[in-house]
């Protein structure tokens, strides 16, 4: 096959430390063929939420590979660590502390789970803190090198697999309650709903909504297509290119001017005239 | 051939949250044998001059390839989308608000100007505000891949697009003037000059020069050959390594400390004795 | 061989600017098989001994290459450039300031030092002030290309090299003394000693400690395997990824909390009881 083997990385190490150009040598070290991929290593530390959404938004443009994704408060821990193998052929490698959950609803779910965590293909150097180098890494490597999963781990059943809530946006009486999962490096704010959900409570492009959060003052904003469709300056609620809804500012920084972070809850609401 | 196709990418995306990881992603998929080299994500958020001066100071250092440069305040407005055939047979594929056009004249100038708005290359996902991802990635992945120009995109007239004026030194009577391009992230002060043209004031290596600017109380600061060349925390005026002008303090930050900001004006003299 | 030339970086750059991407474009053109692996380019500026550190921490984990670190106040000076052959068959390229010699130690030492400052690799455009893109690059790009180092350099004696003092933890009369050598994104203090050396003052995991500090008050600290191992804010001293002694904050920020800054001078002891 003339296609390299894949192996994407999601983490929140930052990229100060050596933290993961030491992955990413190990990985070569295994398996020199594999093309690495960086989806991120910004999640914000040890926010197993956040590091969810990011994979959600991220990983069905990613080839089919072997994606791993460490958000790992509890490394070290008592927590498991697993391999997924998803219904349309990705593997998916991380600690099982929901990280993974919600991303595996995107591929189809989950046809194996195997359990790595005493796998034969960790380092001999083992540490209590940097299961990415340790573990995880040389686990995806042994994978992307043709290694079968079941030689890797032990089978376990999916249903025992940690889950996470992810927030449900919920419609009623002409109100969208929805929460806030991200801000992005530009102040946008990222509302855990998909934008068809403004269709059910009557909204349309170009209509006013109103929105009451948890965190500051209630305020009014226009739907519009793109940032350019409103004066610099100017709030918008806008379809993201995930596809779910945003609240930005043109040129400017929407979490700030409205306080807003993730966790907060939103209520949106059509405005007449 | 036994070289991969190269993709180059600039941006103004920033590193933390996931775009540029899914830019790679969007081109492994349609050319798994691209090598993409990541020449900068820090352009200062949707400054295109700033990312103009930066692909000026970096594009003849790269491989000859398709290079996506995408610094883009009005996407899904009405700017065009292009791709840019040059005289030294590069390709280059981003927004038409300028980014590419200084550039341009360094390779020769365009060859062919293509419109590729409306290319088939683009995704089914199209959205309003990640052209990235859906139009300028896959573009430039299906020109790696050997894919025609014509064949993605509709021929325009290169006098039609965008450009920008970049600042142009001037001497008289002695007097260089010249703007400041960029600062760069060790408080470095990048002039948008040619180093030459301190020759043309009677300055050599070794002098002293006074500096007025718009910004701040007037200096004077002597022209050295590299930092070493002055004691710790001393100010010097260099040829930097791109041949232009530039003002630094040995460990120190010269942008701090002379109050000097992309877009300020310099007034540069010899003194004499 | 299968297997592409390995090309690791490491340097003081930073990701803002185009400076890692343009040396990536120039190893790309000189040698379009290297596969480039970044180990990190966040080591504070001009902190020579942070990136030897550094350096120590992860090298060993890359796979066999060419391995380029810069960090080099004295860049366009009369400091050396060199390429030093190691006892594993690795080959450090870089400034002689110290930099690369701790690493060397634990690649089992020089066989052969080479001095490259004048070398015919170096881009025509040899610049006083980026000699990462001018010179240490093309001369690495050269060498995984198949170039010989004897072709590339003129051979030195290892004797005359710069070194650096690593420092050397002590103990005595029950207490071991050693230095803060660095602080991670997350607030971890890095202490300059192999864990082992509590053993040597009869400390073990589950023990306490007590630390004092040049810099901040005293403070006790339990000994422990990692940080669940203690509840949320809770210090704990524990065996680092790379088995040196580190002190953390489960979920917190030691550095800040102790007031502890690279080169600050710790003495640690057991409490009884």
């Amino acid at each position: 096959m003339s296609k390299p083997p894949v192996i994407t990385l999601l983490t929140d190490y930052g990229l100060v430390d050596e933290h993961v150009g030491v992955c990413h040598g190990v990985i070569a070290r295994i398996c020199p063929s594999a093309r690495i991929i960086d989806i991120s290593h910004g999640v914000p530390r040890h926010d197993v939420h956040a590091g969810a959404v990011l994979l959600m938004r991220s990983l069905l443009f990613m080839p089919v590979g072997v994606h791993v994704a460490i958000v790992d408060p509890d490394v070290g821990g008592r927590r498991g660590a697993v391999a997924l193998l998803t219904a349309d052929r990705r593997i998916l490698v991380g600690p099982d502390n929901g990280l993974l959950w919600p991303v595996s609803r995107l591929c189809g779910g989950i046809e194996k789970a195997y359990d790595i965590s005493e796998s034969s293909a960790a380092l001999d150097t083992l540490s209590a803190t940097f299961h990415g180098r340790d573990l995880f890494c040389p686990v995806a490597a042994e994978l992307a090198s043709g290694e079968r999963l079941s030689d890797l781990g032990r089978r376990i059943d999916p249903g025992d697999l940690v889950t996470v809530d992810m927030t449900v946006p919920t419609v009623a009486d002409g109100v969208l309650t929805a929460h806030v999962v991200g801000v992005d490096e530009f102040g946008s704010v990222q509302v855990g709903a998909d934008a068809r959900k403004l269709g059910e409570i009557g909204v349309k492009a170009g209509d006013r909504v109103s929105v009451d959060s948890n965190s500051g003052v209630p305020f009014e904003v226009r739907v519009a297509r793109t940032f350019s469709d409103v004066a610099h300056g100017v709030a918008l609620l806008h379809q993201d290119s995930a596809g779910w809804i945003a609240l930005a500012v043109n040129r400017g920084d929407a979490a700030t001017r409205f306080n807003l972070s993730p966790g907060d809850t939103l209520k949106i609401r059509r405005v007449d005239g």
